[in-house]
């Protein structure tokens, strides 16, 4: 490796409509794509499975296990690959409970349902701590993202019977804030 | 810009685990993550949108509109920009009707059912022609994708009054076969 550092100008690129990322060294073009995210909401008889993140944005606050799916993986199998890395949890996934976007980070994100099969868990490296927790003490004060306040809430709703659709955003909400009005990332799951 | 060229080679950054593309010169790592897809069955009454493609891989095959998501641009706002570029078609998007993985091409496809607002098509720069055709002349052995394939049939399952709960893919099918068996790629929608 010579002793270049990474320097990018943002140029439209020939046969191409918009600008993106060009090296200043090379001519590469780094196009970016929005990201998938996949998580789930795991229940264990009547608790659900929450972890306390290690890591910024958020560290320190509550939130289901999720992430970036990696290359050559579905959706289901990213969302068990997090829940076992974030939390030791062997889940079954049982359907998808929400599609929600979050544009100005460009994110699409899928959470499933799912059930914990063995209640041992165990906090992963990116996790200060996991625990089960009952639905009446979920600290809605203290997750750390706007859609995780959202799947929790769904996953209420379609434990309480609502029909197996998956929900979307909430009306109006694009992912920017909480719901006490702090503004948030979570361009960093 | 110097006179290099873009050289990179496959190793495990610092803090990470997995191989990354990494530039030879100036230790830029190019990350690449699975993308996302989003497309619509299109009606108009009682006929579905179907385009030629104009452009490989499929070319001269029929297909419905779909392409990448952008950035910052939410799933059915991307489906109703493709079928505006691709046919011309003013749509509005009634549900998802279909969540689709291909990990082979890390894509995951997000399909909605949409109503078409107006009937004057007209085939995009992709395009080789653009048609409103009855379900029972659907080109069934000249379609461009698995994924299409599967659209297609589950719109049909919907149309028939199957619940408005989202398809994946069929059972046991990664999208890499045509059902007549014939290999196929979809890199490039």
């Amino acid at each position: 490796m010579s002793d270049l550092t990474p320097a990018f100008s943002l140029r439209i690129p020939e046969d191409d409509a918009l600008a993106r990322r060009v090296c200043d060294h090379c001519g590469f073009v780094a196009y970016e794509n929005p990201k998938i995210v996949v998580g789930s909401v795991v229940r264990f008889e009547d608790r659900i499975l929450l972890c306390r993140r290690g890591i910024e944005p958020g560290r320190g606050r509550w939130t289901i296990p999720a992430g970036y799916l990696e290359l050559n993986e579905t959706p289901d199998a990213g969302a068990a690959r997090e829940a076992l890395e974030e939390a030791g949890a062997r889940i079954d996934i049982s359907r998808l409970l929400a599609v929600y976007s979050v544009p100005r980070i460009s994110q699409v994100q899928l959470i499933y349902r799912a059930r914990l099969l063995d209640p041992a868990i165990l906090a992963g490296p990116e996790s200060l701590e996991v625990k089960l927790v009952h639905p009446d003490d979920i600290p809605w004060d203290d997750l750390a993202f706007p859609t995780v306040h959202w799947a929790l809430r769904h996953d209420a709703e379609a434990e309480a019977g609502a029909p197996p659709v998956p929900f979307g955003n909430p009306a109006g909400e694009a992912g920017d804030r909480l719901p006490d009005g702090t503004p948030v990332g979570e361009d960093a799951l």
